[in-house]
């Protein structure tokens, strides 16, 4: 035979069977974290490991690497579209990541995340690190593996583990743009912190009764474009987006009564990661060019309509008069420069997850810094409390009381997910570059989003973004979409711009 | 080697991970009834088709077979204890049927019953039989090829099909108790017609507000002893009870304000199931003794709680003051007696599922008799509309004014499910034989209900009935438990003692 297209549709078909079991295990997340019942918990691990193991199974079998490997050996002289193209490297990054794994390893890996994360949670409700040490070393040591049995080109160690949610991205480079980010942000949180106004944050701790949040976050998320035809929004203790599959994106948040922008921002921020989904192309479903760039691009669209659309005056300018008429009695007497200065404090906290648009990224380099330190082994996790509250001491200006408050606090060391930290903060640095090329291109966002026009920047995302899927990798989208290479320079004069106005400063 | 003990652990691994397979499916099924969204029901079709393959690819491997023949063959050197030898028997009747059914003739199965029951819809809709004929025609062509491939022993091509939902059952054993059970019923039902009193039934029409009919439902549900740690109750279009697995059970109900008894008394027989379920031996998941013993016997356990417990007057004397609280408009009125007697209520009418406890059998053995017609190719399905009828008015002394009251109602034929409607029937005989012999060991049950004791009634089920599994096929199980074969008397016994004294008769 002459072509290899046959052989093409055979893979791709294949990866279509594993990405409708990941869709499946999906699921069962998605239900062990909003409906099942507690005495479900046992049965459904054994479920999803089922269901891992058969698609770990699938995706690694040796007739894929075969295919892969004749395919690419014909590609010179049957040059394929730019869409197979991407589905065929990227396949190919995913198929040597997961043979380059011994099944020991991906097991070792498996358990210990399970068993280090009931660990960290006892340790951080004691407050005490060393229940965590012994599993924070070995996890550690299981990352440092992963990370030498993948290899990456550069030789870093911890490049191994970033390409695994930012394929293509290098710490070199994410290294200059936070250095220049940090440059930046440590006096402006200084300054900020020194200003002669300050909101009245307490506003937001007022009574806003959770069924009337619920309605007005889903109202929200609707008019932002999220499709609830083809999405839910329900409750779970820790809010996430989980894409099921075409035409099936589920929002989760929690509620609080005395605290407004956690349930609220929150949706406007899952909302955002489920229009990404939404977006894809369904017929690329189970291919690269079906799934989303990287974990920093899709954080991209999160954190653009929390925070640059979410938070901005324009957005509240046609919100404010329905959440006055929702939460009267919190609401009423509250001027929209009033309310819109809250929901834009700024002060240095202990916790990540609840900090401000300018502290937020201070929070990641410093766990950016720290895990590559672990990685390189130069750093020993019974050293991390230490260094860990030097570093707080040096970019906000204060010492965490304990180790809760401290490195105790997220979830991902004890889940193995070393490596990801850093594409929260890519994701704020690309938002503010997309959304300054939207606005180049559209024209004055603001005046749209004050008469609730949401749908042209959606609809632009859609375009210029959501359905490319994985054709081009996240540095090469930023280049095409902005004409500029990754930079910490849009995100920088966003901050200035949004917030010396409010703080005088 | 010497024992068969390594190879029996192997096979009964192997069955386990094939009920994992349909576990996960039967999620995805709950799923799609009650949250997934509208678009997502394309990606759920292709989602459930993978599991279900892989379930039936797994069932059948030929390494299934050739363990399950070499164990058998050292059976009679190596005898296992009782339940390993229930696990093996009903094994091997599950291979033999899944094995005898080509993959063609399933396959067209599966899509005929997808393309039939949308036809279905369609034409009960437009209370058109003719839509649905071709289809029915298919179905009934399907069904005996099916059964003609698993074959019987008796030799009665219905019997085949029978024995997938009720293991061992023959139809000439049905038939005799449904002859003794008709030839009883249809005078009891043309008396009570006759009767010199009426209940006025309208007062359940009355409004019951929506979320206090699911507050009181659940408490009831959870009263008689489905437990809500271990399981859930939600709402959807087709009411219905989901068995996940060890630990996780779905219950759903459909609520309307102006009809009390439909979600009230559903929720009771939906829960009658789920404590069913979560009384199955947890360790025994995936092997006979892990699951139910047939569906008669599944739906014995359903109308023993929604009828010969929820409709008693002692249910009510422990129930009725919360009822006359939860709904003080409907009910502050009305006597305990007058609601006995509503919730009572007996006459012929055109629809099954809203039969009450007297006419809904004489449903039942009508599409019995007929659906045994169409499979040994006695009746057309071309005059399925006029063999109904003429038996309609036989048994009920009307006839249908058009097909959608008639033999279009059900969904079953549609789905393929011939073979299914005798359960429903077997289900109250075995409920009446159970529940007199929980009356003689456990005492005065009427006493008990009538303080809002459930427990000792659910406690002798789970020890008599649920532990078990299917160690005992049906048959065998009433008459251990009752030390009698299956009867009619006890339930005629029972319709006679609740509704002579109601109606005067």
């Amino acid at each position: 035979m002459s072509t290899i297209n046959p052989m093409i549709s055979s893979l791709f078909a294949e990866l279509q069977q594993v990405a409708y079991l990941r869709s499946t295990l999906g699921l069962l997340g998605w239900d062990e974290q909003t409906f099942m019942p507690s005495g479900g918990a046992e049965h459904r691990a054994n479920q999803s490991a089922q269901l891992a193991g058969l698609a770990h199974e699938r995706a690694t079998q040796p007739h894929v690497g075969e295919w892969l490997s004749q395919i690419e050996a014909e590609l010179p002289r049957q040059p394929v579209d730019s869409v197979t193209a991407a589905n065929l490297r990227e396949a190919r990054r995913k198929y040597d990541r997961a043979t380059k794994l011994d099944q020991t390893l991906v097991e070792e890996l498996s358990r210990c995340a399970t068993l280090a994360q009931q660990a960290w949670v006892g340790a951080k409700k004691a407050r005490n690190f060393g229940q965590f040490l012994p599993w924070l070393d070995k996890m550690v040591g299981l990352k440092r593996q992963e990370a030498q049995a993948v290899g990456s080109t550069s030789g870093v160690l911890y490049d191994a583990l970033l390409d695994d949610y930012e394929p293509g991205a290098t710490t070199a480079e994410i290294q200059a743009v936070f250095t220049a980010l940090r440059r930046e942000l440590v006096p402006l949180v200084a300054a900020i912190a020194e200003a002669p106004r300050r909101p009245d944050a307490a506003i937001l701790t007022r009574s806003y009764p959770v069924e009337t949040q619920q309605k007005f976050a889903r109202a929200a998320a609707a008019a932002i474009g999220f499709d609830f035809d083809r999405g839910r929004l329900d409750t779970s203790a820790h809010p996430f987006c989980s894409g099921i599959g075409p035409g099936d994106c589920r929002l989760t948040t929690r509620y609080h009564e005395h605290h407004f922008p956690g349930a609220f921002f929150g949706v406007l921020h899952e909302a955002g990661h489920g229009i990404y989904e939404q977006g894809l192309a369904p017929d690329q479903f189970g291919l690269a060019c079906g799934e989303a760039a990287s974990l920093g691009i899709h954080e991209s669209q999160s954190r653009m309509w929390e925070n640059l659309v979410g938070r901005s005056r324009a957005f509240w300018e046609h919100f404010y008069p329905a959440a006055q008429q929702a939460f009267p009695g919190a609401l009423q007497e509250i001027s929209l420069d009033q309310f819109h200065f809250a929901i834009n404090d700024v002060r240095p906290s202990w916790i990540r997850v609840e900090a401000d648009e300018v502290t937020y990224n201070l929070h990641i380099m410093l766990r950016f810094d720290l895990e590559q330190a672990l990685i390189r082994d130069d750093l020993q996790p019974a050293d991390l409390p230490t260094a860990w509250n030097e570093r707080f001491q040096e970019y906000f200006g204060m010492t965490p009381p304990d180790d809760a408050l401290g490195c105790l606090q997220d979830v991902h060391w004890s889940a193995g997910l070393l490596g990801y930290f850093p594409t929260y903060a890519l994701g704020n640095m690309y938002a503010s570059q997309f959304f300054d090329r939207a606005r180049t291109e559209l024209g004055d966002l603001s005046t749209m989003f004050a008469r609730g026009e949401f749908q042209p920047l959606k609809e632009w995302l859609n375009t210029q973004i959501h359905r490319h899927g994985l054709q081009y990798r996240a540095s090469e989208l930023v280049e095409k979409v902005t004409g500029q290479k990754l930079s910490a320079e849009p995100l920088l004069t966003h901050l200035r711009g949004r917030f010396s106005p409010l703080f005088g400063v």
